[in-house]
């Protein structure tokens, strides 16, 4: 159950309605009427709650969970359980989320703006924007309906934030333009000067960066990220793409949609992403490279060629992940039998 | 000596109460009534100051320093020096840092609540609470006595902070349970969404994170830091656990007692690590692994397997250290001498 | 053309005024006259615009595009192009970035300080500061001339800025000194305690942090970063360094003149870094090492023994380059022919 300090959950719901929200078949269809106050993990769970089986790992919870229904599939649903009614669905993780988000649907606007947020006359705010306390906002700044600034939060001149948005705390945006339905998390730093300057007998020369940040709907950015405006053209994030925290984008870098990109990636400046791309924690990865759509970069590699489509890199410098396990299994090996009987120990 | 706009130090302190304080011996017990008025280093020390010295990197510093007290081990006191009294003790590092303290303890509250802070009614407050000019405090939020809150913080709906707690400027905190004497930085992201997705044919379905993130007491949080909450259980940072800047902590975490994590480390989802761990710079650990307590993991490693207690390792992928050196070694000689005479370059 | 909601261009400028700057040839003295009126990429240039050529792997947008000026070398001037006018220089990309600084000039004061800044009355402000909305002043701050302090930006007690600086909004700066003509970018955290501990038997002993951070003339440094002051020395930026984004410097760090380094890299306490090193992004230096001036550290490297003058190095642990791309050849070639005929696949 969440910390009723944190969460407010909505419902309760009849299992009948939510099985009809994830698509899913109830073992017992009388379980129809049970009543679910609250979403649980199996361990956890009590009377009320509804939990999700997706691992065999789990099979002893499952066994003991005090969870009144638990979401599984077919399959898991075979294994022992302890009298928790069972909602069986061909996703059960999806299906989960989905159900997660029937209680605790996204935070809304409160339509309400701080007398202590700072908002020019000459701004364009939709229906029901909320600006939260401290917030500062810039000349020319047009908000869509519905959309949240979070406390001290900065939007520079200019800045254009779509419809549905979520922009948080403390977060500093500048010379973007933002879809509908994108969060931006604690934080962050959107639109900086890219990093660039050539080099010079006199130090580096700094080169103007007079290109934009251009986010698309549905985008996901985590806290602490930084991501620089282009230099003539400009930085894109597509559609759908989901960004963990402390990650870095370069000026005039351009990601596809729905990629995923984890917790400290970094990828220099105008390197190409496609679609459906995974991206690992702490992976870096060169500037000017093209990485095509669906490719997999497993987590701290360095990716210092281009990788094409749907191939699943790993390494520094990154190769296809079975050449890596293959050469970490070889490396491992070299100083267990020596080459040729040397000892290089 | 500190710079006088930056640092006040108490004092000045007899000798002899300084020896005291740490434990120590005076090779002249005469030299008890000295007043000592700052600590500095061997190098820049002048009348007055006492430093330390702990390394025979430093011989020729503490030969020809104009320290008036140096404090060091027995062995190091015969070492030729310049006539400062000697303070002998076990551990000079640990003696000097307390001595540091003594001079310069932490910063106290000065419990006042700047107007410009934005305090609601139903705010419970500790006495002598301070919150600087700017800082945001949510509804319902708690803090406890002497804590203090930096400009421009903001404190989300909820959150509870206990006693002598230090939160720096501009960072954003919600969703979190915190104890007493904790330390967090500036910039700091506490409490964000956790990066839960389910992968979907029309693109990631969003996991409801509804867990909170739980620091114990004594905890120390660096700058620019983002610790997301759990998702349905808590993130956790065991008490006494130092972390040092732009750490990436995943959901579901749970950090045991007293582990010191180095800069820029990053801990994925679902990891758990014991306690006294030692995490270096640079360092990513996969999510959902277990690392025993006392586990040493070199800088810039990618940990993904399991560490058993104890254990140290290195490399990426890490494995343990000796095994990484070797297979450094290794690496360094195959391209010297070729295995079977063949070359490579 | 750059977006009108972010950039004003000065100008127009005659192509003669540019030439000049720049110590340009024209192809066609009569080209003098043209009047330019803003710089563009030479994809998207159109009839007013100046554009760059430096690379002959945009030859076939040179001969394509619809600028009205192409800056170039004496050599690929040479290659066909639409009709532009050429301006010949040595070296096109400086040029460029010259042009770009003519037409973008740095963004200047305002010198208007705003009501809702919090500016204690002992704050010694030089002629024309600006300080935007929200931003919190401690108490005995110095700011230089048409300096600018970004909105919510907090400066701690004591510090002191130079003239002609940019201080990002969100920012939190203490125990700090900084030169002139310095920007820090947005969400940095400059002056924090560094992360010193003596590891002890009830847990780790804090070590008080009394140095400071010092930063030279020209400095600049990007979003995210974090740069702890020293312990009893100080942290040291040298002049004109550059540095990019969520770039973490531990305490007692020395980083000479005119270094780069790169997105996510991070330098570990106590380590000097000599005059013009370029650090790669997402690179590891370790705690009290040695670089020398000139050195070049490969990206995403990780750096754990000193890098004599001029050296360059990659790799984890960091090797000269030659060494390591030979390395990571002989590591692909193990596992295509095995060592003795063994097969470990």
């Amino acid at each position: 159950m969440s910390d009723k300090r944190f969460f407010k959950a909505d419902g309760p719901f009849a299992l009948g309605q939510i099985a009809e929200l994830v698509g899913g078949r109830l073992a017992s269809p009388d379980d129809m009427n049970i009543i679910v106050e609250d979403v649980a993990c199996l361990k956890t769970a009590r009377d009320g709650d509804i939990a999700v089986f997706c691992d065999t790992g789990f099979a002893d919870a499952f066994a003991t969970s005090h969870a009144s229904v638990v979401v599984t599939s077919e399959k898991l649903a075979r294994l022992p359980h302890n009298g928790s009614a069972i909602l069986v669905v061909d996703d059960p993780k999806t299906a989960f989320a989905r159900i997660g988000q029937m209680f605790y649907p996204r935070k809304t606007s409160s339509g309400k703006i701080h007398p202590s947020a700072v908002v020019p006359p000459c701004v364009k705010l939709g229906e029901d924007v909320e600006i939260a306390a401290g917030a500062v906002i810039g000349d020319g700044v047009a908000i869509g309906a519905r959309s949240r600034i979070g406390a001290n939060a900065v939007i520079g001149d200019g800045v254009v934030i779509g419809a549905d948005c979520s922009i948080g705390p403390n977060t500093s945006i500048s010379h973007t333009l933002i879809g509908h339905h994108v969060t931006i998390a604690a934080n962050a730093s959107i639109g900086g000067e890219g990093f660039g300057f050539v080099p010079g007998p006199k130090g580096p020369v700094k080169v103007s960066q007079l290109g934009r940040v251009v986010i698309e709907d549905k985008v996901e950015i985590g806290n602490n990220c930084a991501i620089d405006r282009g230099s003539l053209e400009d930085t894109v994030i597509g559609m759908g793409t989901a960004i963990d925290n402390l990650v870095q984008i370069g000026h005039n870098v351009r990601i596809g949609r729905y990629c995923v990109l984890a917790g400290q990636a970094g990828v220099a400046g105008s390197t190409t992403i496609g679609d459906g791309v995974m991206v690992g924690g702490g992976v870096s990865i060169s500037d000017h490279l093209t990485i095509g759509s669906g490719a997999k970069i497993a987590g701290k590699s360095g990716v210092m060629r281009d990788v094409a489509p749907g191939d699943v890199v790993a390494g520094y410098p990154a190769v296809p992940v079975r050449q890596w396990h293959k050469q970490t299994a070889a490396l491992a090996k070299l100083i267990a039998r020596k080459c040729g009987g040397k000892d290089s120990s």
